[in-house]
């Protein structure tokens, strides 16, 4: 069977026939799309006991349209990305309940009754006390597992043919790890920035650091990435009085270096710090990034006796979550700045009635994550700069 | 066709019906293995004016025979190693005139008028003046084509799929890089290094520094490397008059650190002065290290202005090239010392009258090439040591 194009009105046929919705007179489906990328559709029926999404990548950029073309492939990263934290984290992603391969389509829990976390902390509210410290679980328990502390040599390097995402990848090469330091039409920042944009072009500094963190990217193989770990790839609130938290969306998922999960995370936290900042809400931001690296790093030391491969010492293990430390401060950096001066903005700054001092704090320190990051040693002279 | 042994008698028609020799009624074969893993034969008229090799690999190791089984697909490696090359390098390598996937079996260049350089140095005879400048040049060329600066981001993935080579890479990550520094059944060793092994298994920082090594080895995706770089993979000699250096067997070839493939060779260059040293035969072996690697540098930066992708710019190609010769001090001294305490030994050590004390005297190099390879910035510091 070949590739549709699945529209509203196909979804309750398409569920019965995939064995996913029994009774079809009975379902209700809307399209919430609302990434970039890609269709989202959520069915339910009358009485709200039963309820799915589906996921759909169209052979496109959705908010471009078939001028953007993109393979849909990238719908087979997700899932293997989700099939990946399904075994070691099925807590932290959303129930996946099948993959349509043929249609690059993902039936899974409708999350509705959760909240994008990115509104949620644009919105005013903290992060409360597990948001932080689930998603740094998060990063540890799926690098781990797709590390070669977790992972047989020969299944790792089966991971890692299966997972290359060339056209994904070459985004973010380009995109986050390039274009905001040269002239590029794709770069856009507030009047008031020009200077700082400018600067940063003509700093030499600047570029060789990006340069090395760009080639890390390109060549480090440490674990399978979610790829994408900014706070609108977090859902969070409650159920049966316990707080949820789901990490979702991981198309960009491939084998690279950890820390850039860590960083992008980063990234967004002290932005949103900015935000709040700005607009006197500042709650419990700044022990985000703090309360993510320790909840990492707590849980990559608990899995550390599981290890497969006993030859790494725990000497190694010391080293090796330094320098995972160490990169991650420097995406964090990349990962501002591109925000700011790059392609695609963050509304945590653009709907601020006045988004340029923020902009501007968030900008200078994102340069300093990126050029001083092997001084930056800890979560509290990271603060320091703050 | 499915796979089949190759006999002598059954190369001539073999040749005949791949297309590789007219007349089977003029051609003598001989078979002339020599390595561990495969059978190689020669075929050539009785004129000499034609001649071929043909290389089979068997899906056992050839040495030990059907009862340690091993992919004959580590000739798909071989044979993808040669067609990098071959874009770059082509008078380094011998020519290939076809590769049979089905009977994992290469059809090349006859070598036999050259010789091996482990021979030719075992046997007293010096480097000359080309040898180890060649060899630089093979390195820089293979992995600058190979690496993020010669090829596309996109054509990078795909090398990197199709070149995991799991069954040759645990090898090394095994016999190379964990087994001489823990007690296993493969060690040996003379019985006067005895107190040197012990010590080397209870050195804590040697493990961690290995561990590193052996990390960066199994997740730096840097280039394609030939993966097993000695002087027993290089022929030497002279063609109408000139010198003639190619190297071959590159059955072990994956995208790694480029340091590995230099840190191979010069490990078997520093193994060869010290039994140079011992004979009292020493000529120019102090000086191939910094030979080789100054033709590595030269050749990479002569091939910088034609990289694809001019984001990484000049001081990062300093940066790089500063790692590249760390992790390649490093992966040297690991070459060492498993070549002495470790599986397979070399006979530039065990055919000296008495080995002992110019093993003892690699054996220590080697641990100080791994332990303080950061501070061992240039080859001159490294002469020091030695």
């Amino acid at each position: 069977m070949g590739y549709r194009i699945l529209e509203t009105d196909d979804i309750p046929a398409y569920l019965h026939e995939r064995g996913h919705w029994a009774d079809v007179t009975d379902i209700q489906v809307r399209e919430v799309s609302d990434g970039n990328m890609n269709r989202v559709f959520l069915a339910s029926n009358a009485d709200g006991s039963h309820s799915l999404a589906v996921k759909q990548a169209l052979p496109w950029v959705r908010v471009a349209g078939p001028s953007w073309p993109m393979s849909p492939e990238r719908a087979d990263a997700e899932a293997r990305a989700y099939e990946q934290v399904a075994r070691v984290a099925p807590d932290k992603i959303p129930a996946i309940h099948g993959y349509d391969a043929d249609n690059y389509a993902l039936v899974m829990e409708d999350m509705s009754d959760l909240e994008v976390l990115r509104t949620v902390l644009n919105e005013g509210a903290s992060y409360g006390p597990d948001t932080s410290a689930r998603i740094g679980e998060f990063v540890a328990q799926l690098a781990f597992a797709t590390s070669d502390f977790g992972m047989s040599s020969a299944d790792r390097k089966a991971l890692i043919a299966t997972s290359v995402s060339p056209e994904l990848c070459k985004i973010t090469e380009d995109v986050v790890l390039s274009e905001p330091y040269i002239e590029h039409e794709h770069n856009h920042w507030l009047p008031e920035l020009t200077d700082l944009a400018a600067e940063f072009r003509a700093d030499a500094r600047l570029r060789t650091e990006v340069a090395e963190l760009r080639h890390v990217f390109m060549t480090s193989a440490q674990a399978l990435l979610h790829g994408d770990l900014h706070t609108g790839s977090v859902m969070v609130g409650e159920r049966e009085g316990a707080p949820v938290v789901r990490v979702f969306d991981p198309e960009f998922s491939f084998v690279g270096p950890i820390g850039y999960d860590l960083g992008l995370y980063w990234a967004n936290v002290l932005v949103s710090e900015e935000r709040a900042r700005e607009l006197g809400t500042l709650s419990d931001h700044g022990d985000q990034l703090r309360l993510s690296w320790a909840a990492f790093e707590t849980e990559f030391r608990r899995l550390w006796p599981t290890r497969v491969d006993t030859f790494f010492d725990d000497a190694y293990l010391d080293r090796f979550l330094a320098r995972v430390w160490t990169d991650s401060v420097g995406y964090a950096g990349t990962e501002i700045v591109r925000r700011i001066i790059g392609f695609a903005h963050l509304t945590d700054l653009t709907t601020l009635p006045d988004p340029v001092p923020a902009s501007r704090r968030a900008l200078l320190l994102g340069r300093e994550l990126i050029v001083r990051r092997e001084e930056l040693t800890s979560p509290e002279a990271v603060r320091a700069l703050v």
